[in-house]
């Protein structure tokens, strides 16, 4: 690429955005070029700044005619390296899309901006008495966008599924600057494709998401949480079958004693039950009137249950939630963890989990790993500790035992680049295949975030 | 093409599936040539009854190489003409394809061939303690596969969602005879494009699904109905807002008193409430423990019941629900109606009702439509008697009207042949673009079902 040729580009993407959201400058580049984990780290040749979704269309149009590819970015809280530039790549942030249309109370939707902010959607469905069905904690900074673009999902997929369950239609600019509007939000539409599920998940690899058309669920104020002691996981799964008759059943959360005691002596926690457990399970309830009683009748009758507290006050959620929501600090503070986020079918649950530190030991001696994660859907963060120089074959061996038990080498995190080279673990070759057909037939120049999910 | 090609053809079918299962006999391919509805009949050039996975991917190379378009046929309950042949395709036939895996009751979910009917999955969710969640009228005949392709509904999308809802993963022969097999049901599976939602819901035009893994649904014993007269269509939809905060709400079902007219002389039932109302809606919440206290709370603190009658007894639930399910055969009794199946934004739904007659009246004076549906999702089917030879005119105004209340023209049914010519009033030149692309990408010589859903 000559430099006349770059000019002429930036000319072109200040002339559609207005120069001072053109950023050039390395100090203003700096921070939209380097992810969360802090181990992704690219230069961008330029961080465009579109305003609207006719400004998203003209950018990309003007990236196209100058063959020049693009990264999308929303809140930069993925953690996969896909929100950031490989080298040279125009970065494309969605962030001044922020533009929120009044709740639809009578359809529970609402049409969102990209660039809004999970916590700002939640404060705005919230305040018209309606809810968002999906959430985490990378709430203030992850977008509507981003979520879409890698169908997150938390502690409530349980309840409402992940983000693709909640997104009613989208607006979106293909490669080619063409823009794709289905905004209307129907709850039912058999009239041919369904574009928006494609886009959902597919991590900028195939449009820009410009907006998006979400449904809302109803804002449930009375919870009940029961932290339960079981023999192990077959119990946690046993406890977990009883549990889905409960129609209130909002979370079930898995963790097991090493990480229990990691917690307690982080966060200065007390013994939950007089004896230790195989494993732990909490297990939530959100209703519009108290759910205890629901839950203390699961509780009395399933056999698996070995000790149970039970909270419906707000001190008493919290305290009992603390020692599954911990998980993640605590392990942080004993050292720096190979993460993993992996899934497998629940009938193959207890084996991965007893397989697991052998898998580990056998490439790492020193390592040990600690698993917590989200029972219903067998999704777990696999934390690798002392994995030292080992991290990269901690990791190959983790995701070839998840390959081995049938399962995903990506659950909720998405495949971005850090996963791309392991997708043929999760994936036929005729399935790669037919998503490189897909991506050809929408993206034919491979300028939408290359080098993300589709392995080189 | 010359005849000694057809003969290889033929003869290269019969050695896939063996010659009983190529059937060129006008009178055993007659079955397969007409639809449900006898509105679409076309020749086939023969009917191949493949076995089994491995035979459909033979049986499509076969087709391919020859060039051979082909038509794919489940239970051919679908009503909008797309399994049938428009004349001269090789009709490939499901119905062979009918084994049931065990359900995995920890999962909630069984694998099922794409020919198993849709009674028959029921029959073996519930044997095992469990249900499917989605049920239609057409359950003896209508099959997996068929269901999956059209992303079919029925009165349980409000608790459960429609047929994409439902699958985990599927397995699918491509148009080149490509087998794509994603069976392993991953709740939370984010490892690229999800082909399965992008195959639900295209009628056959990208793939021949052969079998699918299903979620399965907790089997509620308990149920209540509440038929209740409300004013008209903004007192059905303020109901329908006070009964989503019921967990256990299944159904919400709206119908007119013209219907309601029909319906008692056909049925001969009694007058549901002393003074005639605007409109009528049912209401259905289903269970572990009676729901009816909840149902009763919320007709009593809704200001837009006008009367209401509540059972929970068999009898009784049967009795409320005769008022909406004989609407069907009502109807058919006193004509033969015109049928369309559409849906429009909750917010365009007492607008769309009013302006209707009118709209109907300007082609066709003599004609009358009735209306009934699905609340939830604004999915009404109108009914049009009496058109006489203005059919087309009526179908064209109405899918007009629907259109112009950014409703869409097919809501359950799906596009098919029957309503190709009308999709452009559903979905922007962009979206069909898209569509067409992906469509190229994946059947590039257009064998699979030409002439459904995309227009010509
Ligand atoms: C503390 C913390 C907790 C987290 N918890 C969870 C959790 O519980 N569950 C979970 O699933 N994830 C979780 N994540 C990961 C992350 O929050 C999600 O992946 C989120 O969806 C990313 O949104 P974002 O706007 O930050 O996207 P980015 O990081 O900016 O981008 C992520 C991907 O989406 C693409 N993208 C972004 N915006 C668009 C757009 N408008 N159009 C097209 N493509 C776009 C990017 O190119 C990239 O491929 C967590 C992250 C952190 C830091
Ligand atoms: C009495 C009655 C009631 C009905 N009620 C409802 C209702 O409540 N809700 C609703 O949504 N529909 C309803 N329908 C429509 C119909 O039952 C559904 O569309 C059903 O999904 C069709 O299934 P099938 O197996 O009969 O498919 P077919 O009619 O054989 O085919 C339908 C479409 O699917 C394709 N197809 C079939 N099998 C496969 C396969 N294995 N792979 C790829 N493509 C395939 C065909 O090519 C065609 O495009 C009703 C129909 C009748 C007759």
């Amino acid at each position: 690429m000559t430099e006349p040729f770059v000019t002429e580009l930036e000319d072109a993407l200040r002339a559609v955005v207005g120069a001072t959201h053109v950023l050039v400058d390395g100090d203003l580049r700096a921070p939209y070029e380097t992810d969360w984990t802090r181990r992704f780290t690219g230069r961008a040749r330029c961080v465009v700044r579109p305003g609207d979704t006719g400004e998203v269309a003209a950018v990309v149009r003007a990236c196209a005619a100058a063959g020049a590819p693009i990264v999308v970015q929303g809140g930069n809280t993925g953690l996969v390296g896909a929100g950031v530039p490989a080298g040279g790549e125009v970065l494309v942030s969605l962030a001044r899309l922020d533009r929120v249309e009044p709740v639809d109370a009578v359809e529970a939707q609402v049409t969102v901006d990209a660039g809004v902010t999970l916590e700002r959607l939640q404060g705005h469905a919230r305040a018209a008495g309606l809810d968002f069905g999906v959430d985490l904690a990378a709430r203030s900074a992850a977008t509507v966008g981003g979520m879409v673009a890698t169908n997150a999902g938390g502690i409530r997929v349980l309840r409402y599924g992940s983000m693709r369950a909640q997104v009613a239609g989208l607006e979106a600019v293909l490669a080619d600057g063409t823009v794709l509007a289905r905004l209307g939000g129907l709850a039912k539409d058999n009239t041919g494709y369904d574009l928006t599920q494609l886009l959902a998940g597919s991590e900028g690899t195939l449009a820009v998401v410009t907006r998006v058309r979400l449904r809302l669920v109803p804002l449930l104020p009375a919870r009940a949480v029961a932290l339960v002691a079981v023999a192990g996981t077959d119990g946690a799964l046993d406890l977990l079958a009883a549990a889905r008759e409960l129609p209130a059943l909002s979370a079930a959360e898995v963790f097991y004693p090493d990480g229990l005691d990691l917690v307690r002596s982080y966060a200065r926690l007390p013994a939950p039950f007089g004896e230790p457990a195989g494993a732990y399970v909490v297990l939530e309830c959100a209703a519009r009137t108290d759910p205890t009683d629901g839950v203390l009748e699961i509780l009395a009758g399933c056999d698996a249950v070995v000790d149970a507290t039970v909270a419906s006050d707000r001190a008493g959620l919290d305290r009992l939630w603390s020692y599954r929501e911990a998980h993640t600090e605590a392990i942080g503070a004993a050292g720096v963890p190979t993460k993993l986020d992996v899934c497998v079918p629940l009938g193959e649950l207890s084996a991965f989990v007893a397989e697991l530190p052998g898998a580990v030991a056998a490439v790492a001696p020193a390592a040990r790993a600690i698993v917590f994660g989200h029972l219903n859907e067998g999704n777990l963060h696999v934390n690798v500790l002392d994995a030292g120089e080992r991290a990269e074959e901690v990791t190959d061996a983790v995701l070839r035992l998840v390959a081995a038990h049938r399962g995903s080498i990506s659950s909720e995190h998405g495949v971005g680049r850090a996963k791309a080279p392991w997708l043929p673990l999760s994936r036929t070759p005729q399935e790669i295949e037919a998503m490189r057909r897909i991506k050809a037939a929408l993206d034919p120049a491979g300028l939408l975030n290359p080098g993300v999910l589709l392995p080189a």
